[in-house]
């Protein structure tokens, strides 16, 4: 899935070297019918995501991805290559569409964009992202839109503090910070 | 996951049986360590995620599930028995928070509410549900937060249509119904 060798290409992000407007573009991921069906068997077992036969009938007239696996792929291709951010893509939540649903066959990609950055006040040592994340096929049209809220360590953060923040602490960052 | 014969035993809701404030609550699934690492392993393989050993010392202190993981199995808990609407759970996207993260051996369970009902105005065989949806772990605390926007059929859709919506007109009703 994506460019296996593409992060070790890219330097890693501190939030002091993102800037607003900063844009990255993921590998590529080809995602097949037996892909599909095995996640939505899994995760969400509706019949147009799981019988091609059946999905003709409902109003996606024919197999689609859940809407959870374009995310989870979407996932996969900002860790591998598509958000170079230190200590990788730590978010507490965001909005989510889904434009257009993903089809068998479909190669996605995904395009992201540094919206706004916030240092935090109660933690010094890193700042919040929110970032854009467009998810195209190979025709170019979107099929998922996120915009999350990354929390990006700090370039002085570089080693892990003893006194580590706990998750709760970057959840009342990303509130209130 | 859940229960396995829930779905069964519930009336399937259509649009014209839904009122704002009507909850409903799914089965359970216990995550295990096995589940998390599978998971994230195939799609957001980040040290806090994939390996127990090193998650110690990272932010979240320990082995947590991908964000990605706790929305698939709240969608699995919300197909199989959480939100009984005819023609199951379909969603355009919605907003999405992960208050705290989930942990081997937790048990969640999803509590959803109706919190908005909007008419389709250009398709009067559909309309827009507004669900909250509130995944809790075994000790009552809220691991994520959905609130999505559903597209649910009316009574008098029962049968499908030969001109069924395209997946475009449901997003479009969505947006702007």
């Amino acid at each position: 899935m994506a460019n296996p060798d593409q992060r070790g290409r890219q330097e890693l992000l501190y939030f002091d070297d993102l800037h607003a407007g900063q844009r990255f573009t993921s590998g590529t991921h080809r995602i097949d019918e037996e892909e599909i069906k095995a996640f939505a068997r899994q995760f969400d077992p509706q019949p147009f995501h799981v019988d091609a036969e059946a999905a003709k009938n409902t109003l996606f007239e024919g197999l689609v991805a859940s809407g959870w696996h374009t995310a989870a792929v979407t996932m996969r291709l900002l860790v591998e290559s598509g958000l170079p951010v230190a200590g990788g893509p730590v978010g507490a939540g965001g909005e989510i569409s889904w434009p257009r649903p993903t089809r068998p066959g479909d190669v996605l990609q995904v395009e992201s964009e540094v919206l706004e950055l916030r240092p935090s006040r109660s933690h010094p040592n890193r700042g919040i992202a929110t970032v854009r994340s467009e998810t195209r096929n190979q025709r170019g049209e979107v099929v998922q839109v996120l915009i999350a809220k990354l929390v990006v360590p700090r370039r002085s953060a570089a080693a892990p503090a003893p006194d580590a923040p706990s998750r709760d602490a970057v959840v009342h960052d990303v509130a209130s910070p």
